[in-house]
Parts: structure tokens; C-alpha cells; sequence
């Protein structure tokens, strides 16, 4: 079932089916993280799905260009009929694999490589042969049709020297994550924990590395999504673009 | 100027030299995190200092034997006296370089390796050619005596099978130390940040590193150490030992 969700900031819409992958909090803790590094700059969001990073960071950001790439066609025309509806022109969204990123074009024809100031990621968390019986969600949730090492070579190819790679991941995979990036050359160098509740382990963790930065990683403050049970905190509020309760 | 400080559990005490290298939060923090990996198992830690972690984990667990290795020699004699005054058999005070971790013997005159269930290690935090003016200190902050690269293999070389790694470290160094245990297959498993303030940067980290483990981490609530300005925590104090104010 299709249906059309507002995005709370600026107006922007975006086209989702309930019978695929619908987005979550994670990308909109990544778009809102990546944000910052943004500013008028080139950017590339891998696992694009149906479009909610580049469209919450065309509607946050004063972003140059912003390209997605996604394998599921089904997605990448979600995303396309998202992008024409928000009549947003910086806004390129790929058909293709991100393991064959040399492929693909920008919409000059021109080559993508070390062309992007940020890339971002909200790739499949999950390794292994769970099945889930909707394909597209498995897609969408496992590493099936790419691994995380392919995604960091992605970004690694896109990323000009000194650009910030973006990504949202489970705490399961940090260790293994942190290790992968560092082997391609992208440092990590801002590291913030997700926890529901602040007495709660964390759930997500969200990431910056930078292209052939130097060794030194900052640890934010937590970001705790909920006061109490049923209230989120001011901080995931105003994340969301609704204010403070 | 030497000083005897109580260690607030069970009456066991510490000597110190205030000019020297006192103990800090770091240490208690990583005590208290290293405790309930230890049940009655066999402890060794590395750049041990004046023994503040065998001490308090003589205080708080049921060891069956700690050992401790310090490079420098007056830390070393501080150590076997605080053991001496607390009258506690279970601590062994090695003096050495843990470079030469394979030179050194058991009190019974064994092998040290793959025979103990727990290490741990406060090592020096910082790289590089700052200087302190004294020598004592600078030995115990730098990184001019074992880079944590010699500390990850000193770990691996003393612990069994599934052994535990316990270690407190600066989160700039995070990402690096999380790379170097996995290349010696010291597997990270459980991680605490340590925040001054909720809403604050960490300043610390503990971290758990089994080996030979699964990949799987944890991200625990974090440790927040103040409530308010000069206020500390429930949690902080309960680790001190002095009960909730």
C-alpha cells in the first residue's frame, strides 16, 4: 500500500509502500548527523532505498547535489516519483550495484570518483542467512546483495581527500566496522552512541570518518531518544523538527 | 612525600608517592569494570605501577592469584610494600619490561603463558615526544616504554582461551585500539564510555576484549561520573565504595 508521508521540514513528501521497507529513526538520525558536514557540498548516499536521505538532506542542508544509488528497482522509482513530486532538482537518484560504483556516470556523464564531499550510509545491518519472506526487506536489511567492506570501498572511491563519510550501524558490528574503514583509509573521528533510555545499552551508533584524516576520535554526548517510556527527549524533538513537548 | 590512603573496602590500604604517580578515577573504573570477569580466576596486570588494580581487585573479588608487572623500579618496592602492609599472599610484583613478558616466571616457577583468565591494563595514554620533567610520570602517561601494540601482545601471550581483557583508555585512541586487538585476535565484547557529564564528550573508555571470541560488541549505558557540578553520581559513588549520598 502506497502512501505519502510528510517529512516535517520544509515540506518535503516522500512516497513510501508499507509492503517494502519503510524508513526509520536510524535515517533520520543519519541525516540530521551528516548534516553539518554538508554545507554547499557533493553528496552520495549508498543504500539509498526510497530516497529519505537525500530528501531530508535536500530539505536541511544547502547541498550543491545530492546522488543516491539503490538495487532495487521498485525503490529507485519510489525515490524518483518522491524527488519529482518535492520538485527537487539536486536530488540524482542510480539504478545499479554499489559494488560496480566505477560504472555509473553523473548526470554530465562525468566519472564519480573522489568527486563527493560527504557519502552516506544506512546499509544492512545484518551478516548471514536469515530469511525474511518479503525480499525486498531482506534486501534491505541483510547483507545479501553487499557487505559492508564493499560498501566502505564505495565510499572510499567517491570520497574527495578530507571527505566525511556518514554511516548508522548496530553497536553488534562497531568493532568489525571501525576495523574495515581504517584498513580503506577513512578514520573514524566522531563517534556517537544511540541509547532508547540513558540506562539502556545502546542500540545504533552513528559515525563520521574522514579520507586520510589522522588518528583521533571524539566521543559525542549519548543521544537518548526517550525521558521516559512513551516521551521522547527534547533532543530527538527537535531532531525530528516537531519542538520541544 | 609518602602517604598511606585507604582503598575504602575491607580495610585494605595503599601506599602512594605524591611525587610520583598517584592513582586516578581511571583506576578504580577499570577495577570495578575487570571485577566480574575475575570470579576465582587468575589476574595479571599489566604497567601495574604503585599495585592499585591488584590491590583493589584483591579487596573485591576471590582471585585465586594476581600478578602485577611494573618497568619502574621505585614503583616496583611501593607495590611489594603496600602488599606487604595488607598482608596479602595473593599479589605477585614482577619488575620488568612487559616487551620481555615471555622472560618472566610464575612465584612457583612456570611459564606465564595462556594461563590466566584475566588481564588488565591501565597503559599509558599518550603517544608522541611530550616531555614531563619527571620521569617517573612521564613513563607512566607516555608511551615510552611499550605502545599499546606491546601491550595487546603481552595480553594475548598471558591469556587462556576465551581469556578477558579488561583496559581503560582516551577515546582519541579508540579507534586505533579497537583495530590492534582484533589484528591479535583479542575480540572487542563489551564497551562502557565514561562521561564527566551527561552531556558531555567521554573521557575515558573500558573495554572488554575476549580471545578468540565471536564478533559481537556491546555498548553499554554509559558511566556518567557527576550529576551536577562537584556532585558525583549514585553510580560513581557505589564504585568508591562510599555508598549513595
Amino acid at each position: 500500500m502506497e502512501r505519502i508521508d510528510d517529512l516535517q521540514c520544509k515540506g518535503y513528501r516522500i512516497i513510501q509502500d508499507s509492503e517494502a521497507f519503510c524508513y526509520g529513526t536510524d535515517a533520520v538520525l543519519l541525516a540530521n548527523f551528516a548534516k553539518q558536514g554538508v554545507k554547499r557540498g557533493r553528496v552520495f548516499d549508498l543504500c539509498t532505498g526510497n530516497g529519505i536521505v537525500p530528501l531530508l538532506l535536500a530539505a536541511k542542508t544547502e547541498a550543491e547535489s545530492i546522488y543516491g544509488i539503490e538495487i532495487q528497482r521498485e525503490a529507485v522509482e519510489l525515490a524518483r516519483r518522491s524527488v519529482a513530486l518535492n520538485e527537487e532538482a539536486r536530488i540524482h537518484i542510480l539504478e545499479g550495484d554499489l559494488c560496480k560504483i566505477q560504472e555509473q556516470r553523473t548526470a554530465e556523464g562525468k566519472s564519480l570518483a573522489s568527486s563527493f564531499t560527504v557519502v552516506t550510509a544506512n546499509p544492512p545491518y545484518m551478516q548471514g542467512d536469515l530469511q525474511n519472506p518479503l525480499e525486498k526487506k531482506n534486501i534491505a536489511r541483510h547483507e545479501v546483495s553487499c557487505s559492508f567492506t564493499d560498501v566502505s570501498e564505495a565510499a572510499r572511491y567517491l570520497l574527495a581527500p578530507k571527505g566525511r563519510f556518514y554511516l548508522v550501524h548496530r553497536p553488534k558490528r562497531m568493532a568489525e566496522i571501525i576495523s574495515i574503514l581504517r584498513e580503506k583509509g577513512l578514520e573514524p573521528k566522531r563517534l556517537q552512541m544511540v541509547h532508547s533510555f540513558v540506562e539502556g545499552e545502546a542500540k545504533l551508533f552513528l559515525l563520521e570518518a574522514v579520507r586520510g584524516a589522522s588518528v583521533e576520535l571524539r566521543i559525542l554526548p549519548p543521544l537518548i531518544l526517550y525521558r521516559e517510556k512513551g516521551v521522547y527527549t527534547k533532543e530527538l524533538l527537535e531532531i525530528y523538527g516537531v519542538g520541544a513537548s
